[in-house]
């Protein structure tokens, strides 16, 4: 064989054997051996490799089989670390995240809806160097910063094409925030960066078909499909929001009629909540369901049955093995989920039923911020 | 490298290059080189090694470059065959395709409704000695057998748990046509044999991301995503017929009320145009849209409007690069062409209808036996 070939294939294996250690440990060098296919020469050299490159340590001797003996092994949590940020209209989040997706360090700042690009950009850098100054972690340890955030991104250009939310246009937010802050920058849509975290470990862990629905001022959802994030031709896989639920219904934005957005979104219960009583937000129309008032509980009843819909088709669609339900009318109005649930028992399709765990995020307001860091590790660790 | 590692990557960087070789013909080593990242000298040994089995062979000379002068590579059509089978309920047909997806022999045989388990396999059998004979077609010529019909399989054993259409249920059919045949078989559903073909051949060709949808007795949609078939957690993905898209419409057998199946299957249309005339058949129904019968048309009129609807979701949450239309409605009745497109040009979301092709299959009545043919060879298919 050709040393060009051999040398690209001890890179591929020697990320592979990182990946299982950091996975799976503890770990000995037999199993991750088996599970390779690799010999145990070529595994004992990797890992010695790993070790001299600071990610790998042994740790303890355990008994293995009929009195032999195995060293396990496990990662240094310290030999690097990922930034990840969450953007949202009122509110930034930082977080430093180490090896083994832990977040070592934390802050959220409010964002004021009329605070412009630069300045947010500016907030945010200083909030990532107070971060690393406070916990002493020198900038050669960051591998990198991945940013989540709600809206339709460019992510292989780092590049926010729209963000209504936000107010951003055709932002190009990795290269902008890689000149504030020296560091790589990768971007993407919030849910999927929350799936990635659902998927390191949370309610989705290792799974390989997951579908994670955000269900909030915005619809959406993300997916794993097949192990990896599918996105479809032009990354707008998933957009459950504008699926047609009822083509005698309500008119949406988009110019259809029927949209499941315009039955569950918190515009659509605000609006139809309007027509009865002068409420101002969504929490009033929750307050207003929680003192028994008719039709709050109606309009409620209608979006927990458009919501059981759009699981029960999103299951004959994608047939994941966890649907993942989040999103702030789920936080801010945990009633709504026995109704979901009754709902789903009546509309799940028999043989789908029983492959299905439909369960809801327990992340609570760091979900994005890990995910996305985790994903900049994913994305940016490519050892030589 | 240990020995084992090499002998693993060998096979690999093998059965790589023939799939390059065979999809890309006439190409030039120099250019396999670029597109594996392989040097130019381990292609060469490559390629000698598939010469000598009998895969490869060199064509024509061409100037490349400044005076190069390079010898493409191409693959012998005869190395080996497959054999592509569908059975259907009325219908059984059996083509054998040559290594670069040709049928060369094609035979189709009534099948009748009685007709029992063993039976067909019999006949099955028959023919496939038939037309090998008739071709001068040796038995180790012959990589295996595939075999696509309608209905729920387990396609890692084999297995037809459920079809309805053939009165087939836990049939182990690749064991037992194994038995008479000799070959290794392999099984799947239809639509799933069939969007092989599209995506070698067909209107899908090279497609990463393409939805096949089958709108005739059954609904039902098969899927390649991020380049692969996709199956879900349970071989379920992509089953549109009971997705709702009409909460206060019609009950479905399956217990929900508003599935899309209830609105364009045959049998629907069929039940609902019984509540105005007695029709035998589906033709009938078609035949009285032609004579201008207004309840014809407007039956079929929300068909059409209920496919497009489908399509819309479709495109939503797959985001599919193409989404090519087959089954018996589409062929027998070819005018609600029309008028799905104009209603889907009316309901796709503005933002993804640049980006996808609506297509009508091109195979007429061989798409399933050829792509049954040519999963065949990417299953079996693996070279020492």
């Amino acid at each position: 064989m050709e040393k060009q070939d051999q040398l690209l294939m001890k890179k591929q294996n020697k990320n592979l054997v990182l990946d299982i250690i950091k996975n799976k440990s503890p770990i000995s060098r037999m199993e991750i051996s088996k599970i390779t296919g690799m010999s145990p020469t070529s595994i004992t050299r990797i890992v010695h490799e790993l070790h001299e490159q600071g990610f790998v340590r042994e740790t303890e001797l355990v008994t293995s089989g009929v009195g032999r003996k195995a060293t396990l092994l496990d990662v240094y949590d310290d030999v690097l670390y990922t930034i990840g940020v969450e953007i949202d209209r009122l509110i930034v989040k930082v977080g430093i995240v180490n090896y083994i997706g832990e977040i070592i360090s934390f802050e959220s700042m409010t964002r004021d809806v009329t605070e412009n690009y630069s300045d947010t950009l500016e907030k945010l850098n200083n909030c990532i160097k107070e971060l690393m100054t406070e916990k002493d972690i020198r900038t050669e340890k960051i591998l990198g910063i991945a940013v989540g955030l709600p809206g339709f991104i460019d992510y292989k250009n780092g590049i926010v094409k729209v963000s209504d939310q936000l107010g951003w246009k055709n932002a190009n937010l990795a290269n902008d925030l890689k000149k504030h802050t020296g560091f790589e920058v990768i971007v993407d849509n919030e849910l999927k960066m929350k799936i990635v975290a659902e998927n390191f470990m949370g309610m989705a862990k290792d799974s390989l078909n997951a579908v994670l629905v955000g269900i909030g001022s915005g619809i959406g959802s993300a997916l794993i499909l097949n192990g990896e994030i599918y996105r479809g031709e032009s990354n707008n896989a998933g957009e459950i929001g504008h699926t047609v639920i009822d083509p005698t219904g309500n008119v949406c934005s988009c110019g259809k009629i029927g949209c499941l957005a315009t039955y569950i979104s918190e515009a659509a219960i605000l609006a139809d909540s309007r027509k009865v009583k002068d409420v101002q937000s969504i929490d009033d129309v929750f307050d207003s369901y929680r003192n028994g008032e008719s039709w709050a509980i109606n309009i409620l009843d209608r979006t927990s049955t458009y919501i059981a819909l759009a699981i029960s088709n999103i299951l004959c669609l994608y047939n994941p093995e966890v649907i993942i339900l989040s999103g702030n009318t789920i936080k801010k109005f945990p009633e709504i989920k026995e109704a979901i649930e009754k709902k789903c028992d009546l509309y799940i399709w028999e043989p789908l039923k029983e492959k299905v765990k439909i369960v809801y995020s327990m992340f609570t307001d760091r979900g994005v911020v890990l995910g996305a860091a985790i994903q900049a590790q994913n994305t940016l660790l490519d050892l030589e």
